[in-house]
């Protein structure tokens, strides 16, 4: 995978004391050398964060020139001083790197309900401004920046060549539960040094998301900050990109967020399985995506899983509860490749067989097949295991 | 509380070999001596059990004179064959007590995608024929006889005065998980010798159930197998109950529903508390029930009760998700009577004493104040534990 630093963007990750491990970077920043297309897809939730409210106005926008995301302190649910803190905070960076106050977006994750400390932010944004680089360790260092509960940070690229010009997209996110123990949120920055108009990028970004960051889930519990932002900046060169050049970068764009989003579960609280739920046979997508977010949410599914128990009954009863309507009496499922039930009817199959393969391999497979029509949908989760509780009930205790 | 079988009924509960430990009743037997009025209100679920199609077929009914209820199986998942062993349960019962075979009602719960054993059910049905009675002990067997993952029995009664007759209202349930381990179900039966006609015991149930066994949960899944049954014989005397009278008959029966619908969480899988979720101010009823829900499905805010943690933010983010509008600026949070955040503001407050508060009674109390309304709802839940997950994870394996 190229995971490089896009032409014309530079970025540092720093650490200034947001975070009590002095090893772990807590501050990032992303500045482009030029104005560059700015998009946006936010939480759905109405109590949403005062760095998603900033960014909601600033965005879309062809001028940004800057993102500056703080972890360990989500900026959620702090009311008005709140949103007073998150201006500041793109205010500094702005004037740290010289640049107009609206050309900066700002992200935060972390704790809710506790004002940020903006000695500390201001102070992290000086050293990250003095820092700012474009080689792979300073892009390791700002993914690193954006991390709470992650174990691993997250990040990835793509390398494509369009019209003879070479084009990079590269992606960070953020993310081990919807909500960690405290610490919040979902976050992801794309960037490019591709040309494109404003309209375009926001329809990409907008069907991107719906199909990737928005198909996963740790725990059904949305956050407060949930962000993905998407910059281009147009320094490969060349005029925005149409027609077939478009749908290639589309692809590679969608690759990229497909994976992007797959180690977001992955990495999920206490998770030991990556569990892929593949819905077809549906009327329309929207059908399959609610079936398979149903199975996702159980928690009676999750456990089996962890358990490596084929329990289908909960994966068949947890799709008939998903509000959408169907005939049982052709459902299908299998499970990492076994059919456990056919068309409504239990299906003799060796337990110890199919419990082995949920053993052996990280990634689980569920696929369900109804007989309703021809759209699919497919929604990636972890399964649920004692370590999840005892990360989330013992925190603060 | 007055716990004693109605007039005109008669119950039983016996082992017959569905649950492995002999000292375990798995099948219960409930007989009125006249045609009874029955009504029922059965899950949500588009998968449902072939117990529940039954039933759906013969209520509401003004005739009905048994109730077969089998645990340790449920029926469900089963295709064709299950409808048929259902309609056959029905059978041997109707002939066990020498009435009309479809003047039984059946009930299931226990493993899903299993046939049921009916040469054991047949025996079973002999067996609680031959004991049927109108004891105290009848009736704890008939309550015992519906337990899966249950760890206690779950029965109480009312006995009131109308019209200076004495009328028993009496119920029984089921459940410790909406699926326990690879076992399903909320199961109901309430019993009464008051004379009601068909429509008023209808709309009681119905009603009532909104209110009570549909404000619960433990796990957010929903079983194939839910079924509340109730039966009013008229054995009390007297004409069908209107006006004053059914206004006095319904408070008990509501009190009766409360009591027992807490009992199900109350003895949720592995939970270490009760948490009552209460959300006023709303618009409507609706509204301040679907935020109480998506509060009492966060596994994020069920973890932190476990682990005593006044962790307001899952809290109000959970509300903020729940797909209500609202200002989040004017949400106000009582945690055990503390306020802990209000009008969209975090408040100071002593977390060791709110989270000493938690840890020293069973019961945990969320209230959540909104202004958009007088609407209000209320919601019963569990805590999430560890314990809960490695019950759903290593059932079988």
């Amino acid at each position: 995978m190229a995971v490089r630093v896009p032409k014309g963007y530079l970025v540092a990750g720093v650490h200034c004391g947001l975070k009590r491990d002095l090893r772990k970077p807590d501050l990032t920043l992303i500045v482009s050398e030029t104005p560059a297309t700015a998009v946006g897809v936010y939480t759905q939730n109405i109590v949403c964060a005062a760095p998603v409210q900033l960014d909601r106005k600033r965005t879309p926008s062809t001028r940004i020139r800057a993102v500056v995301i703080n972890s360990g302190n989500a900026n959620a649910c702090t009311g008005e001083r709140g949103l007073r803190d998150a201006e500041e905070m793109a205010r500094l960076a702005a004037k740290a790197v010289g640049v107009e106050e609206d050309q900066v977006l700002v992200m935060s994750t972390g704790v809710i309900g506790v004002y940020l400390p903006m000695d500390k932010i201001a102070h992290g944004i000086e050293l990250a401004a003095a820092r700012l680089g474009n080689d792979e360790e300073a892009l390791i260092m700002a993914a690193r920046g954006m991390m709470t509960t992650d174990t691993v940070y997250k990040l990835s690229g793509r390398t494509l060549s369009l019209a003879r010009r070479e084009i990079q997209i590269t992606g960070m996110v953020k993310g081990a539960a919807m909500m960690g123990p405290n610490l919040a949120t979902m976050l992801g920055v794309l960037f490019t040094d591709a040309t494109l108009d404003v309209d375009t990028a926001q329809r990409l970004l907008r069907e991107t998301v719906d199909d990737t960051f928005n198909c996963i889930n740790v725990d059904g519990h949305t956050s407060t900050n949930d962000t993905v932002l998407f910059l281009a900046n147009g320094a490969a060169g060349g005029p925005p990109l149409t027609g077939d050049l478009l749908e290639d970068f589309q692809r590679e764009f969608h690759s990229l967020c497909v994976e992007l989003a797959r180690m977001i579960p992955a990495d999920g609280e206490g998770a030991t399985h990556l569990i892929t739920i593949e819905v077809t046979g549906c009327r329309t997508r929207q059908d399959a995506l609610q079936i398979a977010r149903a199975i996702a949410n159980s928690p009676l599914v999750k456990a089996a899983i962890h358990g490596a128990d084929p329990n289908w009954g909960r994966i068949v009863s947890a799709a008939g509860y998903a509000g959408v309507p169907f005939d049982p009496n052709k459902l299908t499922l299998y499970l990492n490749g076994f059919c456990l039930y056919r068309d409504g009817t239990p299906v003799k199959f060796d337990e110890i067989e199919v419990s082995n393969s949920i053993r052996a391999e990280r990634e689980t497979r569920i696929e369900l097949v109804l007989q309703e029509g021809n759209a699919s949908g497919r929604f990636w989760t972890t399964d649920l295991t004692p370590e999840y509780v005892r990360l989330n009930a013992e925190y603060r205790t």
